[in-house]
């Protein structure tokens, strides 16, 4: 137990690097790690194992700032409790460009900071991600290994965002007790009491999914300690509410909304320095505090060392696989292995939807790599993301490696984040392309972290026939490759569907999304060739000779009409090339040389896809023919739907031969 | 009361016109509308307040089937109660292309679709814009002319989408009495039994956020009128977990997932034509049992008329207002106000952050337009929102024009969408753009049903500063303009934000999402000009003569960059053209002869925008030079980040003169 006066002097340290820094930035929001000091100091001091020398430490316990506005609370305690990439100059640095201190958490900015937060209620999400990466690991290297516990810091803004009752359910479901939820019952919002808006009570709706629930009072050192025992207890999640005041010490804006998103002003934070007696000046923590916190910061030293020992001592291979995993690399077979894979489509040649494609692609995967952990939101059967060795994660039992996310794209999306970042797993989950617009914030979340989750979007196109405009993505391509490091990958046969899914498990530090028709498709790829292709972005998949007169672009299922219309003009004078685009941000990457060539220099230039043109004038220029979409869908017969649209191969050799005349 | 047999038999001609149709699409869902047969029929032939011969009257009650594959329990009610858009052949062309009866209910094919479903949740958050558009209606129009329910038959999937907890949260706070959410509780999901994949009490988490919750046998009739009675009777709103079986009827597939989204097949059919006692043809419904549906369709006809009288009856302006605003006109004198509104804007030239500037017209419009209901998702003070007009929406209390939405952007565009959908409101309501993925879903069926719902997006760029890349939108521009049937406007300064809004208010059948500025900006418009130059799309803002020999485009915060660039270009010998360009969609629209005129032919092409490029290739073309961003933003000032990035007019200068050195 520390004694209560020097908790309140290592708590007010927080509170006034966190006024200070905000009030040096003229930005940022001073109310929450005045209201949680409390809570972080005492999470920190006696129950946090974490090593600020080793911050990567696998087994370390994970603490997620989900109300990633209070950024302060966390760059507070990475200084205080001496994470080096954290110094006083960063604290002084505080949301300015080029500084780790960003207004809002970045993953990948400092040791310390376990996922990027700010959009409410996603660190929540990849919370629970993170805490059933721990139950997935655990199940197969065991307490020795993988037991460490899952903390989050939520506001009400996390828990009135939808993805949290996702994410609760989920997690009661599947009984993750070793996560725990921190709510900052703070009862304020920007716009003023949270009463404005909501009046829901939150004990009673965790409970409802299965969680355990405790009340708090969110300054009584003792009571928070008491709780986060009883939480650690328990076999199921826990949502603890702590009962606290925004702004804690703030003389006049305490308690209120003025507290949340603005600084407090010099009279303000001179008055909360009267009140706390704290008599240090701005940036300043006194040296007996500072040390206080430096102490705390060493107090998992030892247990990190132990389990160095426990994994020097296991056996070599579990070893060997337990930190290949944890340092992301793939097994050396993999390459081999798909490979051999193409080896054998090329004998094959199925005809086959790309979702089917996928998993035959998968069944291969899965059996090299024991990290894949698949999943889907509830369209198991149409996304095709189950395979034969994949056993089911159920609640309280965590030795499978599929697992029904239920009818929850954005929670699944978010807690794959959480799974990536955790570590020593690649998690990729399924659900129908259109659908990603639900998945959106999480998807681009991944884009800006870096990191390597997999999304599998089936059902593409009006290709998916009957279920209409609601199902059919029409934008959605295009809306997924304006989001900055990610790649939007789109094979169009067995072949490419392998070497996509290589690509999307190399690419360590850009998430991919591939997605896959409903339909059948002829396969375009039926020589086999060692190179993967598609890492290309695009390449000449059928030449013309030195007198082509058109290049026909094209990605997945389109890329056979290409072919096929290709076919027609070549029979009738006008050879054709034709560019397969499985993936336009590789195409960027490649040299302008190869660029250029690909372009190629024909009269003509047309591009197909089932979707929007847009994006698609980098590859066919802005007075070049575009075959696609122009608005939504409708409900009907796959085929009838391409007739109806005009996207079809007579279509491609009728825009092609109104140009070669015009050219003329 | 109606026998138990003759409720059998109307309750089973919903199920066989649901099986025939789906099997003979050989594609769609029989489940739900078997399962749910009995809950329809009591509530269609007991409860429901509509009249099939006018199907639009503004004070029927409202039914959603927020469950959209269940779509044939809809198209068969339809067709059995008497719509005249829904005739027998419209069933058997189930899902085929040109028909009404697509594969989920799509708003605007058939009277008596109240809203497009399928995507999961959305329809339940629909009625809660619906039931909370009665509210507001009845405050001011009294019980006279708006008193009616909202129904909802929700299914497993929409209860755990995220967008549901928003959506009850809200209802339950406010107090929606009127609001009955009819739960299809068949714990099948389409993986299998929805314990794979979730354990919650749906009872008691509706509970915890203030709703009246019932359990009763959704195969019993009387059960049924009892619940729904008791619901009606509530002083909040109500939901009611029915328990059926799925697929109920089918003898080997029901209460199974087989019967959930597959044809069940001849023989599966056969059976339930014995086990159900049916002997009538596909498709063909007795002619006693059409009759007694049809006469349930002239059930509230007597209603209907009365409420007819009493709206004669009604005031001359009370009257006149109210069905202006059912008719979705706007009051004459909009026009006028406008450009009164833009003739005071000229002699001030305001100096305003477009946040800003779009307060300043919304306090002309509100006071103009009794129809407006504003509201932001708790960013009021950022979003700017709120006018000096509007009363805030309290719990139980519907005089006022503003809601607070809560930390809930999806359930506030799906609300939004609900309230246009009802009519007689115009909704607007803010968030941050980057949030827009959050609220993206719900934009999307704004765009398919084609309804006048404004969304206001503010921090529109890197130019919110340091709050960083999570709140900094970079793609979101393009994948707006990405959805179909959507306005993105983008106003440069204030002249130009009234004009965007009035676009947005005489949209009728497109929502819009404008786009504005945290950060102050320069006035761009600073002479008065009669006409609406941003309904242009692109319009010349700034001409350079015959000898121009740059264009420069640019929209929102970027116009004044171009007006500076242009500037220096003048002084350095290269005459510049400047276009603004506030929305792409509108630009499309008009004349080939006009959008010629605007590309121009000058010899260098430049756009600026504080976004990605994607899109903007239409007005540079491929190799036209493109001045903004490549990848996420960063956490600073926005000055800084502005010059980090190369977002200046010197950088203009230079590209250009780059360039015009090339052609040289």
């Amino acid at each position: 137990m520390i004694p209560r006066d020097k908790h309140d002097r290592m708590a007010n340290a927080i509170r006034f690097l966190s006024m200070d820094a905000v009030e040096k930035a003229k930005s940022g929001h001073p109310g929450l790690p005045m209201g949680t000091a409390d809570i972080a100091t005492v999470l920190f001091t006696r129950f946090m194992t974490h090593d600020p020398k080793k911050p990567n430490w696998p087994d370390r316990d994970r603490f997620v700032l989900s109300a990633g506005h209070g950024s302060m609370l966390l760059y507070s305690l990475l200084y205080l409790l001496g994470y080096e990439d954290i110094d006083i100059d960063e604290i002084k640095n505080f949301r300015q460009l080029g500084s780790r201190t960003a207004g809002h958490p970045e993953y990948g900015h400092a040791a310390g900071i376990e996922t990027t937060t700010g959009p409410l209620g996603q660190g929540l999400a990849n919370s629970v991600g993170m805490a059933l990466a721990e139950c997935l690991l655990n199940a197969r290297y065991g307490d020795e290994l993988v037991d460490h516990y899952t903390y989050v810091l939520a506001g009400d803004g996390c828990l009135m965002e939808g993805i949290s009752q996702e994410a609760i359910a989920f997690a009661g479901h599947l009984r993750l007790n070793k996560l725990i939820v921190m709510w900052d019952d703070n009862r304020i919002s920007i716009d003023g009491p949270v009463s404005l808006a909501d009046s829901t009570d939150q004990c009673e709706r965790f409970a409802a999914s299965g969680w355990n629930t405790l009340r708090a009072d969110g300054h009584d050192p003792e009571a928070i300690a008491s709780a986060i025992e009883s939480a650690r207890a328990s076999d199921r999640p826990t949502l603890i509410a702590f009962r606290t005041t925004i702004g804690h010490g703030a003389p006049t804006k305490s308690g209120t909304a003025k507290a949340h998103g603005s600084p407090l002003g010099a009279e303000e934070i001179a008055g909360a320095r009267k009140a706390l007696g704290w008599d240090a000046d701005p940036f300043v923590v006194p040296s007996d505090i500072l040390d206080d916190w430096r102490l705390a910061g060493l107090r998992s030293a030892k247990e990190r060392k132990e389990w160095e020992k426990r994994l020097a001592a296991a056996d070599a291979d579990t070893r060997a696989e337990f930190e290949r995993r944890m340092r992301g690399d793939l097994p050396e077979a993999f390459t081999a292995v798909i490979d051999d894979y193409k080896k054998k489509l090329a004998g094959e040649n199925p005809k086959v939807a790309t979702r089917n494609a996928s998993e035959m692609a998968l069944e291969v995967i899965n059996d090299c790599l024991s990290e894949t952990i698949g999943g889907s939101a509830d369209l198991t059967g149409s996304n095709n993301t189950r395979t034969s060795q994949l056993g089911t994660v159920e609640p309280g039992s965590f030795s499978g490696r599929y697992i029904h996310y239920g009818i929850r794209e954005h929670g699944m999306a978010a807690a794959m984040n959480g799974m990536a970042l955790h570590g020593g797993i690649i998690p990729y989950g399924g659900t129908f392309l259109t659908f990603s617009d639900y998945a959106r914030p999480a998807m681009r979340l991944a884009s800006l972290m870096g990191i390597r989750s997999i999304f599998v979007m089936t059902h593409d196109s009006i290709g998916l026939g009957e279920d209409g405009p609601t199902h059919q993505p029409v934008e959605h391509l295009a809306a997924l490759r304006a989001i900055p490091n990610h790649n939007v990958l789109r094979p169009a046969d067995a072949v490419e569907a392998a070497e996509c899914w290589q690509i999307a498990l190399e690419s360590r530090k850009v998430p991919s999304t591939i997605a896959l028709t409903r339909q059948k498709l002829e396969p375009v790829r039926t020589s086999y060739v060692e190179e993967n292709l598609c890492a290309r972005g695009a390449y000449e998949l059928a030449p013309a000779g030195d007198d082509a007169a058109v290049t026909i672009f094209a990605s997945g299922s389109e890329v056979e009409i290409a072919v096929e219309a290709k076919r027609q003009l070549d029979e009738r004078g006008h050879p054709a090339r034709v560019v397969s685009v499985p993936c336009f941000e590789l195409f960027e990457e490649q040299s302008e040389d190869y660029r250029e060539a690909i372009l190629g220099q024909t009269p003509v230039r047309i591009a197909i896809e089932a979707g929007i043109r847009q994006g698609w004038d980098r590859f066919i220029g802005s007075d070049g023919v575009f075959i696609g979409m122009t608005g939504f869908g409708a409900s009907g017969p796959a085929p009838d739907l391409y007739k109806h649209f005009g996207i079809t191969a007579e279509a491609v050799v009728q825009a092609a031969e109104a140009r070669l005349g015009e050219t003329k």
